[in-house]
């Protein structure tokens, strides 16, 4: 297979960032770079500023002495043609058009302008990412497109057409364990677009998992054989941005998408062999539970499930995301009552930790069992707040049951999925144990790879769309 | 209408705790009564101790000097028989029965003690809560089932046959501003039960908003009739644990109860003029719903969407949700015109931020102009996260966005929701300025009594089965 063309735009010596700032929303492309450690050569350029950001800055494209292999575009759009034409005599390989304000504005005159760029990037050699979007974040290279993105590299890679979206969803992806690749926002889509970034991330060798954010596509038939070849690759997630009358609306003036039929797309998205999430955080709960589980073989779930409220919204919700929540098995039962757990006959599936009580047993031991049982396909445990305890009691309760999560999971080949309630703290209690003592499960969880969710609603809902993935391909 | 046998159980001169302990789960029901403020008598009852937590302890309910009007049980399952007739003796009202493992452990046995102990009950005239529960949260009357919980008391009432789940409630209910007039947990409901509780809070003149958990009710037809009666005085949301088969079966081994056919249960539920909530959290979104917005009169919602690709998502999720997303008004677009925003013919419903730009014209000032637009019915805003932008640039902007949005919400009769996103942080970057600057948006607007919402999906919904409780009633 011949290197996708991207392979190489990535992987610039030298950026230079047109329209850079000391300060406000023009530094935001030369900041990033620097927070990041790009190894190559970083040239601001703007004719107002000598240096920006303790970086000799140029007053223009044709002014920096050495090559330059790619180029942000932050100036006004009116600017773009005058720019190329320089990329185009300092032999730029690919320009990212920040620069919006092109099709999108549902106008005449900024669309032909949009097409007189392409019309021009063509015939000088140029690529285009974009127009209107945040570009590249590659960790691994040191390129990002805001601050504040984490520096280790991963193995999710998103091409999406929200750049802010892009920014959100790699801050909530993060906090859950997940790491990219590289993200791209593509806004436009002008030049390379939806199926040239499936292609590249289908055969590029960082990337695990293919997730996408779109509004339309170009070709129809070109990005379903696309999708199909990619998503017989590595699993591929998709959200699609205007379903419905108005979304697609907002979508024509976002990135000058024209969203089609919500059903059909579904269903081909689906036959493709890619899996459609409904949000960002839809998305989130699939790439944890692809990036840290094993492959989900049937629906037979283990739920240890707190207290006895919280066991019977966690079985109807399961039951209600399609999994199916089978009673205790009767060899597990026998063993309890060998062992001499005197409520064998009581405690069932989903465990309801308040039945063992003082029995010696705990919830942990009888999850253990399940693990170990051949009727059950995978595991959903609560980290327990519902225990109607005190400080002194809940926080080395959590920290037990969080060593002891750990334990089940290094003890199975089966998948694993936990429940860690997420919080809408108030900033006087923002800092309370109560919450605090959950971040701290979050990072033990994490790091011992095992997937937090912060619902059973989520959890099941993401564990019976990776079974039916599963499902789909054998 | 006679006074509610309730009203008198609630309000007690003197509580003890039988089965008090100094330390671990005994002292439970001790520190909170101590911790809210309980203006009456605590008698801890134990034979082993002669004081605990500072109160002098009696070994018998029978050596307490005073009268008792409330009793705590935390003995024994095989205690309670003998300590009723204590309570017999010394004129006790009403029995808490914190003690467990009765009819719900399966068993023919504790079944029977459970009957045995109803009809004990029934001769003494000595009114029962529970058995298998936590009781009572009464924050106004200084009475607590766990401590930290708030203090101050509020309108919304809680019935539930969950006393984990309570807990749990309280807790994420309260961080979205919600206090409770009472919360009562009722576990097995042997006596009392739920339609007790349901006419109580009906008449109750602290409650403006009843919230129930039910797994089964005793009598379908009496319940029915209590629910129509309640549901035309004030609000009433129903969670219904046991939804599916392996549910029903944990709420049997949970309650004792007999959980019925869902989907009738759902339609007969709304025909009764009531809500039906899927699980706590969604309750939540619901509580505060109601607690914070006046009447939802229609459909027609104007979003503030953030950036682009959360305005495109804010439109397919208000719209999947059946809420009404329509276009920008012709008299709004030409208000527009006329103030020369250059892109007045551009933005639209949902409002881009990014659009404007720096037209000088602002997001808050459209939404201003949808609020006083006949065509919207009500107005949902998101606290910015997509803004790629620093530190410096997010927290003032934040702050200034917050500010803006209780403007809104002071110029305006329009029911206002707002997203503010939870967070899963771990442990290093709990204390994260990103995630601070929300919980301080949070707390801003909830004392501007604005509700807020962790995603559009979740504010849509609510306001969507708002404006249907409020179709019915018409």
């Amino acid at each position: 297979m011949p290197t996708h063309p991207l392979e190489e735009i990535l992987h610039p010596q030298s950026i230079a960032v047109v329209g850079a700032s000391p300060a406000g929303r023009g530094s935001g492309f030369v900041s990033p770079l620097l927070e990041q450690g790009f190894k190559g050569k970083i040239y601001p350029v703007n004719p107002r500023y000598p240096e920006i950001l303790g970086l000799k800055a140029y007053p223009n494209l044709r002014d920096i002495p050495g090559p330059v292999d790619y180029v942000i575009s932050a100036v006004p759009a009116a600017a773009v043609l005058n720019m190329l034409e320089d990329c185009s005599t300092k032999g730029v390989k690919a320009v990212h058009l920040f620069t919006g304000r092109f099709s999108e504005t549902g106008r005449a005159e900024p669309a032909e302008l949009e097409q007189a760029i392409l019309k021009q990037a063509r015939k000088s050699g140029v690529r285009l990412i974009g127009p209107n979007c945040m570009g590249v974040y590659y960790p691994r290279e040191g390129i990002s497109f805001v601050t504040d993105l984490p520096r280790e590299p991963g193995t999710v890679g998103l091409a999406s057409q929200t750049g802010g979206g892009s920014v959100y969803f790699i801050h909530i992806a993060s906090l859950r364990g997940i790491r990219f690749s590289k993200v791209i926002s593509y806004g436009n889509a002008l030049d390379l677009n939806e199926c040239d970034y499936l292609d590249y991330f289908s055969q590029d060798a960082e990337t695990k998992l293919i997730l996408m954010y779109i509004e339309g596509v170009r070709d129809g038939k070109k990005f379903f054989s696309s999708l199909r070849q990619a998503a017989s690759t590595k699993p591929v997630v998709i959200i699609k941005g205007g379903r419905g009358k108005s979304g697609m609306r907002a979508a024509a003036s976002h990135t000058a998408a024209l969203a089609g039929s919500t059903k059909i797309w579904e269903t081909m998205v689906t036959q493709a062999g890619a899996i459609v999430a409904e949000n960002f955080e839809e998305m989130a709960d699939l790439a944890v539970s692809f990036n840290f589980l094993p492959p989900i073989g049937g629906l037979r779930v283990a739920i240890l499930g707190a207290g006895g409220g919280t066991s019977v919204l966690s079985a109807d919700q399961c039951e209600e995301a399609g999994l199916d929540v089978v009673p205790l098995p009767a060899d597990i039962r026998e063993e309890l009552k060998t062992k001499g757990v005197p409520v064998w006959d009581w405690v069932g599936n989903p465990i309801d930790v308040s039945i063992l009580g003082d029995s010696g047993f705990t919830g942990i031991d009888m999850l253990q069992m399940m693990a170990r049982n051949e009727n059950f396909d995978l595991l959903i445990a609560t980290v327990n707040e519902d225990a109607p305890a005190t400080k002194e009691a809940i926080i080395p309760g959590r920290r037990k049951e969080v060593r002891s999560f750990i334990k089940v999971k290094q003890g199975t080949s089966k998948p694993f999925l936990v429940i860690v309630g997420e919080k809408s703290p108030g900033i006087k209690n923002h800092n309370n144990w109560r919450w605090r003592v959950l971040s701290e499960a979050r990072t033990r969880l994490i790091a011992a790879s095992i997937p937090v969710y912060p619902t059973i609603e989520r959890a099941a809902n993401s564990a019976r769309k990776l079974r039916d993935y599963y499902q789909r391909r054998k």
